[in-house]
């Protein structure tokens, strides 16, 4: 991949000098950014023979060396013949921008077709097409095909499905501390995908903070693990979430959509930052230039007294407490402090500390506490009028970063500053300063409690799967499985039963006879239910009795049952009658699963009843999972305030609930060919015991 | 007020020539600001008779001419003292600048009450103090203490309780299409409040747009009336809406917190529009440059089509619809379009219409085609090298803003323009530009949004409450209002009977017999309840029996409930035991309602029983309401999709719910001394009829 991004030679496809040939863009922008390898023309359509210096051949296998990369900007129908060329040449790595496949029509699914089938043939591998595809501040490789200044080289480097976007953030990068490292505009993405340049980006040296724009995952499951093995913060901008997006992602890049509810949840999993604003991949990476933030104590500093204000709206909104670095810290502040008549406390209203020189100390002393992880000051640098001896003057108009900056190498801890103020002073410290600049508390208190969360989430060991689980790869679970191919309803809990989850005692009595033994033998009262293909809906079919109370019930409900099921559709086959033992009162919840396209077997649980539908108090976990994660998931449900005890109420142990989702999620993990499976309800007992209900499941044949 | 904002005449308090005396900063500041009012100062400390050209005078009292208006930054201490001086001088107007009163410490409260006493012998109005009162762009005035250079004069007007971000939002405001008209810094508000200047903002015609930053809000009733009756945006940015946010409040402003839940009721009763990033001041401003938005079709357009697809997700957010401008548009569109392989829609990716010079011309076919209210381009202005001949350079380095600018002013419909790009070309767009250049997707398509709301709302005529209710005026309602006084519980059912709320038969058997005839008359099944001083938890004294069936099994219940009470306590007191009719089923939801101290009577209703707790399900409004209002609420519920007829089950007729919310609603209008009412359950059974099945208020004496 490295040779991807530092090729030793590049060939650009259909170099000309006829006038708006954009291949010749390439090799302007190559040029432009010091680009140091050797550089050729192929285009089988021109007499030149050389192009602005670069010598032009007629095909690829003409060139006097095989080059490591070759750029395919021509259009779509030349392409799989373009490849040939390349492949026949030798040259084993494309990257490939034409637009006008699998995005555009039917034609352009055969074009694509056609280029995946070349390319394998020769063993080539190719980013596109339908991207800018590539661009390294450190190589100077540039093939994005607009003409371009050198981009400041930095440590961020973007996978973007959108080279427009891609080439946005470089505008946006430009008047920041942040600098590219690495660009890849991965398009249709045919080949390598944002995992192959995730995964590189993850190990390469150059870059310390890897941002994606994606239309689509894929691989999501790869992402996860990828992106949980990355020791680096990894920011993810993902757009195509909604029906008009789709429709919109459909035509640009050919992406389908993903389930937003499963995304997220991955994405925590990954400990990957979703964004949901452009810029904020830049105010992101801005706080990650800081060093880490260990905990949640946080100062908050302002000479305004509202912007304290809407600081600590914004810290507690985020979840972080209020730093106390104590009395002696206080008192030493009053004596520096001017007027006296502001309260001192955290928020701290510096709008009476005239005395510029003294925030140097004042900044030493809150990053020094051992109360606080981390501070924020908010202030401004507006244009003011010269020669001023005012003590505003002196407190608006000093740079206080340097000493910002000190204080932060000197503990460790992060101190982010905030300005407001003159847009040309703001945009020279930012390009110049020490530190970050943000420019707004709004983005600085989210950027922070980015990192903060990312770091904390670095610091927690990998997922533990329960071990209690491994007996699922049983022969008779797999048996069981194998044996039930197709929509399984209530027989699925036999399943459950084999996997240690319990369901009420249950058997089918073929006589009225047999019913009341049955009935006798797992105790009363008990359920009957008919069984018979003709009674789908067994309701209608006055085919179900509850609360049955004795043997002679139970003979009587028999034959009743059966006198309905004839009464409902005369004829009708009467398999038996199944007698369940009737569970005892309890909070029905439900477990559901499936197999999802991009992020594999994923369990969800939450209320019961008709509380899924209308409150969606649901959560997930991907397969397998951990104690510890189901047990923060299930936290989150609102119905946990139910079963942690509400107003006085005895707490219910969920320790076997949360063992039962394990089980189910281990079972998805291991046996994909259940692709569905729903339990609902699973009745939690007061004594925190487990009761399948019911359940169903669909499983594929492998 | 106008006089406030353009004083003829200026004093200002404690000005001297002194090192760092900042009264000397208003002067210069004024001066700066081409100020043509006459300016006086006055220091009872000071021997001096003119600062910098300024006459100093020992006293108001001897002022050449009674000034329109006095400015006193002096510490808190000598204000009292200042206030009668200038009330002697006949002054009438003052800017109380000065902090350390009632936000600091007791005896700042009481320098607070000796300011209110000595404002109130002369009849002085003053804004603060604490605050850096006011500044107006037209007249030159700027009292602000902070050395400044003029601020760029517009249409924007802020009314704020924090100086500093007031401050910060100049710096803001510098670099944008919008400009400044009136500032007011309020301070602790002691006499003119935030509804004093939204008045006088409403109807000033330098005004075009309010902006309020909010630390607390005081008369929030009459906010509400005002924002309604004003023809302007009024923006509100309002902090303290934590428990942090309140800490850093109080100290600051002397804040208390409102109800975050009313505060949102209300503010969109009022259609004010509310923000929670402190530069959506200015954005949204901004989107008020265009022309009003008066449907919900929007065409969004790009070159880039990643950026297409993240504006269609954010358009479906906000609830715009993708207007369709027909056939014909396309047809026209695809002659233009260049390559050809891109699709035509509606995000409309522009990226292979190079011909830039046709861009004028797809902006005015989709702004004037009937079937589009408003658009938005987003594309970029990066920094390009010079003298390119390819379509990228033209396409990237044209100013489209007037062709927008013309599209939009021929059609006056909104033509939005969001640029990323090189920041100077940027910075130059905004400052010069025919139309506002919005920085990214996120804040314009949020911006535009809420103008469209605004539009649409003040479109909407004024709240029409129900006549029905008028009756609630009757004496048998007063009167019974007047003999409760005190916590009433489920006696309170007979008010709701008054106001034709109907709730279960029911009345009260005194003895065993009469127990049997009441729940003949009343009909079957009944509830037994104990009426017993000494049980006031009836279920704990086996005091309520349900399910009676007859007049015999009546009879009975009285002797066992006798029986049970005096087991539970024996020489306990038994008055009597209620019969009440027992409920159909049905869903059961709660109304509720209370006077709020900032926003007056609201009324609350929702979701029942556990949901109330669990899962949030209500919604509000403010007394009196429409039934308009209350149905458009009640879709908002969860249960609504119940109540609606989930999953084909028959719809229930909610109208008796509404009017008996709008009921309760005058109810709390009009008995002010009702300050909590409960009525919880309210059936709602299949046929729509309500029945409250138990309440609880409370009334204070008047």
């Amino acid at each position: 991949m490295d040779t991807f991004f530092a090729p030793a030679s590049l060939a650009v496809y259909g170099l000309s000098s006829k006038a708006h040939n954009t291949p010749r863009i390439i090799v302007d922008n190559c040029l432009r950014w010091g680009f140091r390898g050797r550089l050729f023309g192929i285009n089988p359509a021109t007499e030149e023979t050389d192009v602005g210096g670069v010598r032009v051949y007629r095909s690829a296998t003409d060139l006097p060396v095989i080059p490591d990369l070759a750029v395919l900007l021509i259009p779509a129908r030349y392409v799989p013949q373009a490849v040939e060329d390349c492949g026949r040449a030798g040259i084993k790595r494309l990257a490939i921008q034409a637009g006008g496949f699998n995005e555009s029509s039917e034609e352009g699914k055969n074009l694509a077709t056609q280029l995946l089938a070349a390319a394998g043939r020769f063993g080539i591998r190719f980013v596109g097409p339908n991207g800018l595809t590539l661009a390294d501040t450190a190589s100077g490789l540039c093939l994005p095909f607009v003409p371009s200044f050198p981009v400041k080289r930095g440590g961020f480097s973007l996978i973007t499905q959108s080279g427009g976007l891609g080439l946005f953030l470089w505008n946006l990068l430009e008047g920041e501390s942040v600098g590219l490292a690495k660009f890849a505009s991965i398009g249709n993405k045919l080949d390598l995908d944002e995992c192959d340049f995730l995964e590189y980006l993850g190990a390469d040296p150059a870059t310390r903070v890897i941002g994606l724009y994606l239309e689509s995952i894929g691989n999501g499951r790869r992402l996860v693990e990828l992106a949980q093995r990355i020791d680096k913060p990894v920011i993810v901008y993902k757009s195509n979430t909604t029906t008009a997006g789709n429709r919109a992602a459909m035509s640009h890049t050919a992406s389908l959509g993903n389930d937003e509810a499963i995304i997220k949840t991955a994405f925590e999993r990954a400990g990957i930052i979703r964004i949901d604003h452009f810029r904020d991949f830049v105010t992101t990476a801005k706080a990650f230039d800081l060093p880490p933030m260990r905990g949640k104590r946080i100062m908050a500093m302002s000479p305004a007294g509202g912007l304290g204000v809407a600081m600590a709206d914004l810290c507690e909104h985020q979840g972080f407490t209020f730093a106390d670095p104590g009395p002696t810290f206080y008192q030493e502040l009053a004596e520096v402090a001017n007027a006296g008549i502001i309260k001192l406390h955290n928020p701290l209203d510096m709008g009476d500390i005239y005395q510029i020189d003294k925030y140097p100390q004042i900044f030493s002393h809150v990053l020094a506490s051992d109360q606080v992880d981390g501070a924020i000051f908010a202030s401004q640098w507006p244009r003011m009028p010269e020669g001023g001896t005012d003590v505003f003057t002196a407190m608006f108009n000093t740079d206080v970063s340097l000493a910002m900056s000190g204080a932060t190498r000197s503990t460790n801890k992060p101190l982010v500053l905030v300005l407001y103020g003159d847009a040309p002073t703001l945009a020279a410290m930012k390009q110049q300063g020490p530190i970050p600049v943000f420019d707004g508390p709004e983005e600085a208190v989210l950027a922070l409690h980015r990192q903060m969360t990312f770091h904390a989430r670095k610091a927690v060991g990998p997922l533990q799967p329960d071990p209690a689980d491994s007996n699922l790869q049983s022969a008779t679970v797999r048996d069981w499985v194998q044996q039930h191919i197709g929509v399984i309803g209530e027989e699925a809990l036999e399943l459950l039963t084999l996997c240690g989850i319990t369901s009420p005692a249950t058997a089918i009595a073929r006589s009225a006879e047999e019913a009341g033994e049955i009935a006798a033998r797992i105790g009363f009262p008990v359920v009957l239910k008919v069984v018979s293909p003709d009674a789908v809906h067994k309701t209608e079919a006055g085919g179900v009795l509850i609360g049955i109370g004795s043997p002679e019930e139970a003979i009587q409900g028999f034959a009743r049952i059966r006198a309905n099921l004839e009464c409902f559709r005369p004829g009708a086959r009467l398999e038996g009658v199944r007698v369940t033992s009737m569970a005892p009162d309890g909070h029905d919840l439900f477990i559901g699963g499936l197999q999802d396209p991009a992020f594999g077997p994923v369990v969800f649980f939450g209320s019961g009843g008709i509380h899924v539908e209308l409150f969606q108090d649901v959560e997930r976990v991907l397969c397998p999972s951990s104690r510890t994660e189901i047990r923060s998931k299930l936290e989150r449900l609102k119905i946990w305030r139910i079963l942690a005890g509400l107003r006085g109420q005895q707490p219910i142990d969920t320790e076997p609930f949360i063992r039962t989702i394990g089980t189910i999620a281990q079972l998805l993990a291991d046996f994909p060919e259940i692709v569905e499976l729903d339990i609902n309800p699973v009745r939690l007992l007061a004594n925190g015991e487990i009761l399948a209900l019911d359940a169903r499941m669909r499983i594929l044949e492998v």
